[in-house]
């Protein structure tokens, strides 16, 4: 059985990826903004290690989209942005999140905020 | 990568202990019981299938324990309860889960219900 730390980990890795489509949908991001994005929060904080290779994944599942761009200060940065079917799979995610998340809540005896 | 169907199977997974725990924190419960109060939430309906293995995996933890009762209308009934251990395990999962929740709905711009 998973210690809570285990279970914290474990549920942040189901939803991140859907957590980087939600960023993306704000706007087209480097994966070097992404990272710090998420860094922002401590329950979502992800390495690069774990970045990039979901990122890959979702390039290949066709729910983003990459360009080059020149960098003001460096080489060239590769830019990911949401396709149509990323903000599909991000709509249903969200539909998804607020039923489990409520009956969670309802569970746990947590009303509101 | 997993679909929204897929997603929302793997999120109850991780949760459906902690909510089985929460269900015995109000009160110690029978099997059945525990199913019927599962499947009255769509979100989290769990199977006597499911159900039955994670009981037996919560007691091996030490997190509840079982007494037999009679049972007023057939052969004896498994009483389920919670241990110190139980309701430990139940407040850093509430704890961690407050956080987690308010993480991705603050990433989702989801503010309130």
């Amino acid at each position: 059985m998973a210690d809570t730390e285990g279970i914290a980990a474990w549920l942040r890795r189901g939803t991140l990826e859907y957590c980087v489509l939600a960023l993306l949908a704000r706007g087209t991001r480097y994966g070097v903004e992404l990272v710090r994005d998420l860094a922002a929060d401590p329950a979502l904080t992800a390495t690069e290690g774990t970045l990039y290779p979901l990122l890959s994944r979702l390039r290949r599942t066709g729910w983003v989209e990459t360009t080059w761009r020149e960098s003001p200060t460096g080489p060239p940065r590769r830019y990911y942005s949401l396709t149509e079917d990323g903000k599909r799979a991000l709509d249903r995610f969200r539909h998804e999140w607020v039923a489990f998340r409520d009956a969670v809540d309802r569970v746990m005896g947590i009303d509101s905020r």
